[in-house]
C-alpha cells in the first residue's frame, strides 16, 4: 500500500483534525437553495434592479459558488493533489479557459453538443475548453514540442443536464497529469496508475479499485463480434454507460439506437461481463476469437507488461482488468482506466452517495497529431482527478458529522478593553502584519471586549494582545491564550518575539 | 516600511535566488509567435484539421499559455499576495467564471461593451465575469451576508484590444481583497491600503506611490465647476484617461465628445493638476468654491481620517492626494486609489516597460444594494493587485538579465548505470514516492548513465539515488550529490531516511 509524506499526512491530518472539533465556527454562505424561490419573488415585486419584472438572484444553472468553508476544503483536497504531482516531477501549465472553436471539434464525439460556445460579438469563433487534455494537446503541437510531463488545474464547462446530487456540474474543476513523448511501453502508464493510487490513499477516501482495460482490446473486440468498424466509437459510447445503467439497457440502445444486430450486441454481451486479474489478462491471450485480432493481442500484452510493473508499485490489488470499461472520449487509443470507491464514505444510516468513478484517464497517442500540420504524433498518457466528486464526498461526510473547519488563518488578535484605543490597536496590528503574524482587529472605534473576546472563539483564533491604559503606563502588551484564557503581561518590545515563539511552539 | 514576515520573504528570495544563478534549465514553450505564420501556411497545405483550410495553430486574440516557466513564477507571486490576504484575516471565496447577463449590466459605465457574452444555445443568457466584484456583490445580497473579508484570485474577461506589451490581455487574473460590512470610518480603508504596500513591498518590484481620491470629491468638484450631474459619470471616465494622455486630449475629449462647456473644461483642468499630502487636503478644505460643496467635504473629511490611520500604519509617505484620480468603474462611491511604480525595475539601457497602475481599488457602498430586492445597501471597499502587469515585469527582468528558474521541484533521480535494471529502479522509486520524496527517473528500458546525470544537472535535481549489480549484490545503493559529484554507498533499508536526512539540512 502506497503511503504519502509525512508533509501530506500532516496537512491532510490537520483537515481531519479539524473535523472532529465541535462545531463553533459560523458557517457563512450555507443553504442557499431555499431562499431562493422567495428571494426571487421579492426581487420581482420591489426592484433596485429595476426594469427587468422576472429578475432572479441566482448562480447561472449547473454553477455554484464556493462559500469560505467550502474553498477551506478544497483547498486542502487540491494541496494533496497538487503535492502528488509535484512529486512525480510534473511541471504547471495554464492554458486560456476558450479555445477556437475549430480546435475543440472533432475532438469529442457524441459529447461535442455540450461545448459552450461565445456569442459572435465580431472576430474570432470562440468556445469554452471542455476539458484540459485537447488544449494540451494543441500546446504540444503549437510549440512543436515533443515530450512533457505537465499538470494542470482548472476549470471545464460541459452544458449537461446537470445533476447536481450525483456532484455533476456545468462548470468544474479538473486535476490532469499527462505524460507526453515516445517512451517505451507502459512505464509512463504505470506511474499515472500509481499516481491515482498515491492520491485516493492520501484523502483518505476508504477503499477503492482502479479499472483497467485498452480501446485495442475493446476495437479488436467488436471486430470479431462482428461490429462493422464505423460503429466502434458509438459502441463504445454505449459500453460506458454500463456502470449507470444495466446491460439491458445498454444491449436495447445498441440494437435499437445504433443499429447492430442483437447476436452481435449478445456476443459482446459475453465479454464485457468479464473482470480480473493477470489471469483474466492470460485467458483471454487464449481466447480462440480474441486471440485472432492483432490489435487485441497488442493490447493484451501491454497490459500484461503494466500489470507487472505495477506489482513492482506495490498496488497490483487495487487492480481490476475489466472488458467493461470503455471511456467515452473518442481520443483515447491504448490503455484505458477508472478508479471507483469500493465503499460510500458515509455512515450506514446514511443514504449512500453515488459518487461514479473519482478518477480517469488513458493513453491518447493521436491527439497531438491531429493539431500537427504534417500529422506527427506525440504519444500521450494521462490521468484526471474527478476533484468536485471528492469534494461532494468530503462535503457530506461533514454535513453528516456537523463537522466545520476554520475559514482564516489568523493567528492574533488584536484587542482593547478601554475606549479610544483604535491609534494604539493600529500602531500594534501594523507590527505585527509587518512581522508576517497573522492579525486581525474590530473596525470599531470602541468595541467591546467581550465582543472582541467572542470573536476569536468563534473564528477559533488562538492568541489575542491585549492593550489598555495600564499596559500603556507599564510598557506592556497582555498576551492571553483564548483555549486557557491565561494571561502574562509581555514588554512591549519583545510581543513580536515572544508571540513568534507560541506559533512556533504550537 | 513594511516588511514580509519570514516566510514570505524567504520564499520570494528563494525564487531571486534562482533569478541569479547561471541559467541552467532548457525553456520550454518560448517564442511561439514567430513560428505562428509559418505554421499556419503549413496547417493549410497538409491538412489533419482536414477541411478547413485557413487553420491557424493558435490561442483566441488576447489570450496565451502560460509555459511551465511562467508557471513557476506566478505561483510565487500568487504565493506572495494570497499570503498576505491571509495574514489580514480574508476568506477564500469563489465563483462561476459566468453570470446570468443581466447580473452585470448597469455595472461597468462606457465598459460595458467589453463585455463576453456566451451563445445562446437554449437556457439562460450568460456573460464571462468582468471582474470579481460584481459576482462577490452578487453572493453577498443573494445569502444576505451582512458583513465579510474576503479574498478571491481567478481570472476575468474582457474583449479590449489587446495591447500585449503593456501586460494587457482579454483573459487576465485578478486578485482581489474586500471587506464588506458597515464598519466605523476609514478603519477597513485603511487596512487595504496597508495590504497595498505589504503586497508591493514583498514582490520587490521597487518604489512606487499610492494616489488616493475621494469619488464625493470628485463629484463636488464636478459640480461647483458647472458639470450637469448626469454627465458626472462620463465626465469621470474621460479623467480617468489622464495618465495615458494629456490635457489637452482629455480636455478635448470632455469639449467635443461628451458636449462640456469649454470653461467648465478649464475649471476642473485647475483641480486636477493638484497632488500632494496631508497639506493639499488641508488647502482644499479652505478652498472658496470646493469647500461650498457637502459632498466634497464629506470626502475631505474621510481622506483626512485615512491619512491619521495610515500615518499609524507607517505608511503615509507611500500615499499621494491626487485631485486626477478618478479610475473608470462606475460604482466606486467614495475613496478611490491605485498604485504605481516610480522607477522601471529595468536597468537603464532597456526601454522602459510601460506598466501603468499595479494596484487599484476603492468604496462601492451602492453595489450590493444593486442586487438586493429591497435595495438593502452592505458598504464596501477593497482592493485589485494587477498581477498581469506585475508578472510582465518580473518577466521581462528574467529576459533582460537571461534568467532561468526550476520548472519542477523534483529532489532525487533514480538512475542506473547498467541494462535491464527497470524493474529495480520501479522498486526503488515507489518506495521514494510512498515516503513523500520528489522523485523521477526516465521512460526507458536502458537508458545511459550519461544521458540521465546530464537529466539531473539540466533540471536542478540535486540528489541521485544509483542502483547495479554491484550495489545490488552489496545491498547498497549509490547516492550521488549532483553539484559535488560525490557518491557514498548507503545501506538499501536506511536509503529513505539518509534522503530525508540530507533534504532536510539543505
Amino acid at each position: 500500500m502506497p503511503q504519502l509524506g509525512l508533509l501530506h499526512r500532516r496537512a491532510w491530518a490537520a483537515l481531519l483534525g479539524q473535523l472532529l472539533r465541535p462545531p463553533r465556527v459560523v458557517c457563512l454562505g450555507a443553504a442557499r437553495s431555499h431562499s431562493q424561490v422567495a428571494e426571487a419573488v421579492l426581487a420581482s415585486q420591489l426592484k433596485p434592479h429595476q426594469e427587468k419584472s422576472n429578475f432572479i438572484l441566482k448562480t447561472p444553472k449547473g454553477t455554484r459558488d464556493f462559500s469560505p468553508q467550502q474553498m477551506a476544503v478544497r483547498e486542502k483536497i487540491l494541496d494533496i493533489i497538487v503535492s502528488c504531482f509535484k512529486r512525480h516531477g510534473a511541471k504547471g501549465l495554464d492554458t486560456p479557459a476558450f479555445e477556437l472553436k475549430e480546435m475543440l471539434t472533432e475532438k469529442y464525439g457524441e459529447d461535442s453538443g455540450l461545448i459552450y460556445d461565445l456569442k459572435d460579438q465580431g472576430g474570432e469563433l470562440l468556445s469554452l475548453r471542455y476539458d484540459l487534455t485537447v488544449p494540451f494537446a494543441r500546446y504540444m503541437a503549437m510549440n512543436k514540442l515533443k515530450k512533457m510531463k505537465r499538470y494542470h488545474v482548472g476549470k471545464v464547462w460541459r452544458r449537461e443536464s446537470p445533476t447536481i446530487v450525483q456532484g455533476r456540474y456545468r462548470e468544474f474543476c479538473q486535476c490532469d497529469f499527462d505524460i507526453a513523448g515516445d517512451f517505451d511501453p507502459m512505464i509512463p502508464d504505470a506511474e499515472c496508475l500509481k499516481i491515482i493510487c498515491e492520491i485516493l490513499t492520501g484523502l483518505q477516501l476508504g477503499d477503492f479499485l482502479i479499472k483497467v482495460n485498452d480501446r485495442r482490446i475493446l476495437d479488436g473486440m467488436f471486430a470479431i463480434c462482428g461490429v462493422p468498424e464505423s460503429k466502434f466509437r458509438a459502441i463504445c459510447s454505449s459500453i460506458d454507460k454500463l456502470d449507470k445503467i444495466s446491460w439491458k439497457d445498454v444491449r436495447h440502445e445498441m440494437v435499437t439506437e445504433k443499429g447492430l444486430a442483437p447476436e452481435v450486441a449478445d456476443r459482446i454481451g459475453d465479454y464485457v461481463q468479464c473482470h480480473g486479474g493477470l489471469s483474466l489478462v492470460e485467458q483471454m491471450f487464449q481466447d480462440p476469437r480474441l486471440s485472432q485480432s492483432k490489435q487485441a493481442l497488442e493490447g493484451l500484452g501491454d497490459l500484461k507488461l503494466l500489470l507487472e510493473y505495477l506489482t513492482l508499485f506495490g498496488i497490483a490489488e487495487k487492480i481490476c482488468f475489466d472488458l467493461s470499461l470503455a471511456r467515452g472520449l473518442d481520443y483515447y487509443t491504448g490503455v484505458i482506466y477508472e478508479a471507483v470507491l469500493l465503499q460510500t464514505p458515509a455512515p450506514a444510516e446514511e443514504e449512500p452517495l453515488n459518487v461514479g468513478s473519482v478518477a480517469a484517464g488513458g493513453r491518447y497517442d493521436g491527439l497531438v497529431g491531429m493539431f500537427n500540420p504534417k500529422g506527427h504524433k506525440v504519444p500521450c498518457v494521462g490521468l484526471s482527478i474527478g476533484v468536485e466528486r471528492i469534494f461532494s464526498i468530503v462535503e457530506q461526510r461533514m454535513k453528516t458529522f456537523g463537522e466545520k473547519i476554520r475559514t482564516t488563518e489568523t493567528q492574533v488578535f488584536v484587542a482593547t478593553p478601554q475606549k479610544n484605543f483604535l491609534q494604539e490597536r493600529l500602531k500594534l496590528i501594523a507590527e505585527l502584519w509587518d512581522a508576517g503574524i497573522k492579525a486581525e482587529l474590530l473596525y470599531k472605534n470602541n468595541p467591546k471586549l467581550l465582543t472582541q473576546l467572542h470573536y476569536c472563539e468563534n473564528m477559533g483564533i488562538p492568541l489575542v494582545v491585549i492593550i489598555g491604559e495600564q499596559e500603556l503606563k507599564e510598557g506592556v502588551i497582555k498576551l492571553r491564550s483564548v483555549a486557557t484564557r491565561e494571561e502574562v503581561a509581555i514588554k512591549r518590545e519583545n510581543i513580536v518575539a515572544e508571540i513568534q515563539k507560541r506559533l512556533f511552539e504550537s
